[in-house]
């Protein structure tokens, strides 16, 4: 990570995530940054994993996230590689060779086929690395592998982030305990789809891929592609999530299994954990803001105002200012382009409208000021119009973001 | 205008402007800010004139564009009455009354008939003012009609501009002089459709509404809609461009007129001047950056590749720190969600090529490194599919965009 202070909106501690059975990881150095920081996390499913998982949809996505779009159809995993100093993409022909090598080691030291092989990368853009400095790496990487400690393992992938990420979940189906574990990095370039953002998540229930890529897919809607940091989308972006089965329940092959409901929604809490870890380390965040809008069109319409609002660098300010200027708020709903009602529309900061019915209410000042100098900020916004809703997360944009990306010469 | 340091980017001087016939003009005072600036500009034309004029597409504008939108049609002004301090938006019944009160002491003071009169406001948004408040400094501000002072009526309609902003152009069409002046104002807020932004130009030229109109919607495109300065769109963006025909030549009344090309390339470059100035006055900006992109599917395809770049915060950051971080143009690319030819891409700044075919190439460090430092930024992208073509333009992002819009308690 880098020498920046920690954001303000951090976590007490790092949680205390379950051990999740039928995996191993270590955490090694490449040697992608100078001094002596950890840079390489290895997971190796010994017997193997359902995998599932949502990728960028930049049009310049890296070597790495093609890669893992060509495995993820066969679903199965028996290693996870990734680094963090270099993000290998537009990289070209160098990139793709850097993933052979990579691959080909991986799967002579495991003992395994290449489509069981995933990789991620995240750091600096558009600089190739020598095809096997991420191979030669790998045999001590094997060598270290053990129980995982989630903690330094979420370190080893981090770049600009200022606190580590992990998030996890404990729940009992039909008798039997299942362990859900996730890290996830990212604090800039943070925008649908997805974040700038690696994330893994590993669980030792059974369940088939094709059924646990509908959960993923479902449920990335609402959480990793419900937040934007600064609009910019990643070329890296990968969430992937192993299912390892050692958990000794019987297999969970079909959508309408009863125990699929409570450990869906158990998936559901630990990827907008982290999703919402991501916000909170938004590069120079002095607060995390939640934007629901309601009374539109359609969901899809009211997610589109949402981030309207939440990528509005003058709403951003503002509530940096911690000012609750919903003048700003309506022009970002106006620059949408979706269907509203003006005359019906409301604007709500913490509980207190300040505007409803197309114009300015007077409202309890102290109590809007107050809510405005937390470091949690709820927007919400009736467009008038009718049931769409959605909800989406950001953070305020200060002098820290200049600082952070480009105050190069300071 | 704000107690700010005057834009690094500003022209050294107000420029020159050709007196226009057929119009008169005041600069005045209502009282919508502390102090004694004149905040109403109100500009007549005694024998009428052809208007034409683009109009934000927000769906939160203002009365008086939802004034100017219904009376456009009708292509005929006798008046226009502008004010800064209170933008008129988002104040439902209130905000009609209050142009339905100055459009009748309008016609009561000039002899015209409501459609002739034309309304733009700037300023807070969602603060209703009182009906007549407008209305009743009308008779002072008639009273104080006069050949135009060009600057002065630009500094009375201004904001958070920095200077005030004017272009203009004299040309001789068969023997008879035309003279064009324009005058814009906006430094926030900018970005299509249109900047934040309200911009006037007059010409003494005798030209139909619907020709005129068919040059405005023509090079708004390449002009105010080509640029961004935080990709915030205003609710009150306006331009209006007045033909008084009191030059003496015959009227230009169809397309083909072979007097209207020379006037078509004259106007579009008082449109492009003033839109530059606009983003050269852009909030906190140190650098003019000019976004080129070749080789995209289409035109359209090109323009929301540039616009990609130019709202991309990491871009914008990299510049400020004066960097020619070809990476986060990738990035901003590839976010953009456009067709491109990844391996064939290129990206060039000032003269160097940073990137080409697909990745980095060895490049004159010291020439990219004198360029960065510069005021005018030059990004050229070729995404290497067709010959899709589009130019835009945006300024850095500063610590002085925070302070501006976010440090209200500094």
């Amino acid at each position: 990570m880098k020498d920046l202070p920690i954001s303000p909106l951090a976590p007490d501690a790092f949680p205390d995530l379950p051990n999740v059975a039928g995996m191993q990881a270590s955490a090694t150095r490449v040697g992608f940054y100078a001094g002596t920081r950890n840079d390489l996390m290895t997971v190796i499913f010994p017997h193997g994993a359902s995998v599932a998982g949502a990728l960028t949809r930049s049009a310049t996505r890296s070597a790495d996230v093609d890669w893992c779009a060509a495995q993820l159809p066969k679903g199965r995993a028996r290693a996870l590689v990734v680094n963090a100093g270099n993000s290998n993409a537009f990289t070209g022909p160098a990139g793709v060779a850097k993933n052979a090598a990579t691959v080909k080691q991986t799967c002579a030291l495991v003992g395994c086929a290449p489509h069981e092989v995933f990789l991620a990368a995240t750091g600096v853009i558009g600089v190739p690395v020598a095809p096997n400095r991420v191979a030669d790496t790998l045999p001590q990487a094997i060598a270290a592998l053990a129980a995982p400690d989630w903690e330094a393992l979420a370190r080893a992938f981090s770049t600009t982030d200022t606190f580590p990420k992990g998030a996890g979940a404990c729940l009992d189906l039909d008798g039997v305990e299942v362990r859900i574990a996730g890290l996830a990095k990212g604090s800039g370039m943070i925008a649908p789809n997805m974040a700038t953002m690696l994330a893994f998540v590993f669980t030792d229930a059974d369940i088939a891929p094709s059924v646990l890529q509908s959960l993923v897919s479902a449920h990335v809607e609402t959480t990793f592609n419900a937040i934007t940091v600064d609009s910019d989308t990643s070329t890296s972006d990968t969430l992937l999530v192993f299912a390892t089965g050692a958990n000794g329940a019987s297999p969970i092959t079909t959508q309408d299994d009863p125990r699929l409901g409570a450990f869906s929604e158990a998936l559901r809490q630990v990827l907008l954990d982290l999703a919402l870890q991501v916000v909170r380390d938004g590069e120079g965040a002095q607060k995390l803001i939640q934007v629901t809008v309601e009374g539109a069109h359609s969901d899809a319409s009211a997610r589109a105002i949402a981030f309207a609002i939440a990528n509005s660098p003058l709403v951003k300010t503002a509530i940096a200012g911690e000012d609750a200027n919903w003048g700003r708020v309506v022009m970002a709903v106006g620059k949408a382009g979706e269907p509203i009602a003006v005359d019906n529309m409301a604007v709500r900061f913490g509980g207190e409208w300040t505007a409803r019915h197309g114009g300015a209410v007077d409202y309890d000042v102290a109590q809007v000021d107050a809510h405005m100098k937390g470091q949690e900020i709820d927007i919400l916004v009736n467009v008038g119009l009718g049931n769409g809703r959605a909800i989406v997360w950001t953070c305020d944009l200060t002098h820290g973001y200049i600082k952070i990306n480009g105050d190069y010469r300071s």
